[in-house]
């Protein structure tokens, strides 16, 4: 009975331990079906060249050289199609100038005789691996050509060592090219023809991704800032803004592998080939810088910023308006990346801000009122601040605009974003000499 | 003579480049000059195993599997010696696993006759390829296991269709698992009685080195807060410190592999086995934080803030004090880490400041001076800020150091810094109800 029990228990703590692993699988799946598609893609291209060993007259032949086709696929077939082709051009290359410079030093070391060969040969090898993997310590190789490096050295060792051995180095050689040739051929077939996936475009949409972040980020700062939210939705709001936030500041590594590998991407989609990768870095950057910002601004979420009395909220009703403002730009902007279109030139009137704040100053006017203002002015300060990251990263987004050549929207068919901003523009020409005061403060500041 | 000056020409452009490619690799040399004895390293490695090879007696017991173990020198040996050890362990267990497996595989594809064998074992590689492929995606593997699977599915592959073509496939098998552990076991040899590099000694030195870069520019800021620095100093020394600022915000990738890296690392120098390497990744996202605040301040280095007049600069020294005070701070968290001593407690009374602004509140009596006042507010309030990050760094450096079991420091030796810090705890508690609402303030806000 005992006995029983126990292989009742350790069955139930085995099913329990399987829909633990199998909610983690699923998690996985949603959060990108794609994972499962590579899967059958690289089985199938497995498959695919295991024929030269199933299939009698293919194995006739190749032999076992056919090992370095099955090697090959494994080893460059990669997620994204740009990785494939870039591991795939890599190896080819790699082999190619190894094999030949291989034979080259086969061929000197023969010279002098039979028994200094092999020590030749050693020092050969020696003075290449050594040279080489110094090589792949320069920054510009370690980006784009890591991995021929590293083939370099393998065959050019395999090449040169087994030279001694064999008297049919030359054929091994031409055999082992060809193979990897298949090899990598096919990889790059089923990377592109089947269901492909371009970093191209997940970089395009992660840099729009972290842009919409940030501008969904500053609108629930609006709402809770004016204290519309109900006190439930904030606490989780909170939570999964400032973790969207952190993802956006981690995502530079991401970004960069991506904007490597879509360099290696052939035309496909809306993306020219020669497409303007890196001003996508760019944006990158200054999206972080923004983020960077958030994040300070992201400590005031939860402080209930009360403003002086007098001002009846209309100090505060400002900043919301602000940060609400920047926050639509930003989504805006997003937007224009995610369909390709020029974006409408936000004219985001920051300084309306200040010259609220200078309305309200007159509310202010007892100085025990300056200790509790200073949240409120530090807010506002940071709002500026992140008004200018919103300016910066509109800037480079139209640079990109006109190197990729985005299509432009018809400028009758805007609709009611520009009335409104049409609206703060006369607000703001209305005091144009506090205006004018505020905007001579920012430049001085940036 | 034309045909002689472009000979000329091309020569002196040759020379050129190759004056610009030395330096370049000077440079490199000089950024970390382990890497040349890497280098070396990997070569002498390499002409270990070739000896396989080379030796007569040997290449008759070992035959061209020999090649394996050259493959697995070049494939595992990395520029750190966890990293070496992870991959060598990665590859030799994955290869032991899969050869099993393959084998089994092998015998059930047998019992059904010879010509269902084919279909079965491609059936087999198919379905293996498309799961642990999938496995690949799975965070914890990709993390640690990544090249143990690459390496699985690699030998599964080789050992299961090569299986179909040979008879002598246990010996095969066999014979490439001594030479991977004879290749590995070299590398890992190597990598560590020669001039060893280890990833938790760079990781330890990276996270101290973070926080002295950001405790240098809360020292620059307050030098050039209080006008202090030449200005043909600053301009130097502003791009100095925001690029240092901007490394410290790129660092997590790095900090996060040399973590991994240094989880498979032995004992070695003052690092135990276990030794709580997580710990420094909490210290390193703390201090990223941190830097994130300071890149906010930083914008405010070149805006030649001015206090209203009246107030003769006593606030912007108060805030240069501040500033300073948390700068030293953050070097003696940094130098307590170096010198793995459990930190002295900084005992920073951020909230000084606020007694000093409040203080200085019968100066601004004015309700003009608010405006010129807000740059001032906004920067003590990011330095209160940054203090609270100062805070939390010091928490987890002192959960690490009990963690790692730091040595203490003689409490009798402490020396001028910390009556330094006495003298600040007066002037607190003099102002003691002014503190308890500035703390109450701050409080709310974190």
């Amino acid at each position: 009975m005992v006995f029983e029990s126990k292989i009742r228990e350790m069955k139930t703590s085995f099913l329990l331990e399987m829909a633990k692993f199998t909610r983690h699988v699923e998690k996985i799946v949603q959060e990108d079906p794609r994972r499962v598609i590579h899967s059958l893609k690289v089985g199938f291209a497995l498959t695919l060249v295991s024929l030269l060993y199933y299939l009698q007259p293919l194995y006739k032949s190749f032999g076992i050289s056919a090992m370095w086709a099955i090697i090959t696929v494994l080893l460059v077939f990669e997620f994204s199609a740009g990785a494939t082709i870039g591991k795939c051009l890599n190896r080819g290359l790699a082999t190619l100038v190894a094999s030949a410079l291989a034979l080259g030093a086969l061929h000197l070391a023969s010279i002098p005789g039979k028994h200094v060969e092999p020590i030749l040969i050693g020092m050969f090898v020696f003075v290449q691996a050594v040279a080489s993997t110094f090589i792949r310590f320069l920054p510009k190789v370690k980006a784009s050509y890591d991995y021929g490096m590293l083939i370099f050295i393998l065959t050019f060792c395999l090449v040169s060592i087994s030279g001694i051995r064999t008297n049919e180095i030359f054929e091994l050689a031409c055999m082992r090219i060809l193979t990897i040739f298949i090899g990598g051929s096919t990889s790059v077939i089923v990377s592109i023809l089947v269901y492909p996936v371009w970093a191209g475009e997940d970089l395009h949409k992660l840099v729009a991704q972290n842009i919409e972040k940030l501008g969904k980020f500053l609108e629930a700062f609006a709402d809770e800032f004016s204290n519309k939210s109900s006190s439930v939705a904030e606490s989780q709001n909170d939570g999964l803004f400032l973790s969207g936030l952190n993802s956006v500041l981690d995502s530079k590594n991401n970004e960069e592998t991506l904007a490597n590998f879509a360099s290696w991407e052939p035309r496909h989609g809306q993306f020219a080939y020669r497409y303007p990768w890196k001003q996508y870095l760019k944006i990158g950057n200054l999206t972080r810088q923004c983020a960077c910002r958030l994040e300070a601004l992201g400590g005031y979420l939860n402080s209930k910023i009360q403003a002086p009395e007098e001002t009846n909220g209309t100090i505060q009703e400002a900043l919301s308006e602000m940060s609400s403002e920047s926050g639509k730009a930003l989504k805006q902007l997003a937007r224009a990346i995610e369909t390709m279109t020029r974006p409408l030139s936000p004219n985001l009137r920051v300084e309306n801000l200040k010259i609220e704040l200078k309305n309200q100053k007159s509310l202010l006017k007892s100085n025990g009122y300056l200790l509790q203002a200073i949240p409120v002015a530090v807010v506002a300060s940071l709002l500026i601040d992140i008004a200018i990251c919103v300016e910066n990263i509109e800037e480079a987004i139209n640079e990109l605009a006109s190197c990729a050549k985005f299509k432009s929207l018809d400028p009758n068919g805007v609709g009611e974003e520009s009335k409104k901003e049409y609206r703060i523009d006369i607000l703001v020409n209305e005091s144009s000499v506090a205006n004018q005061e505020a905007q001579s403060s920012v430049q001085a500041r940036s």
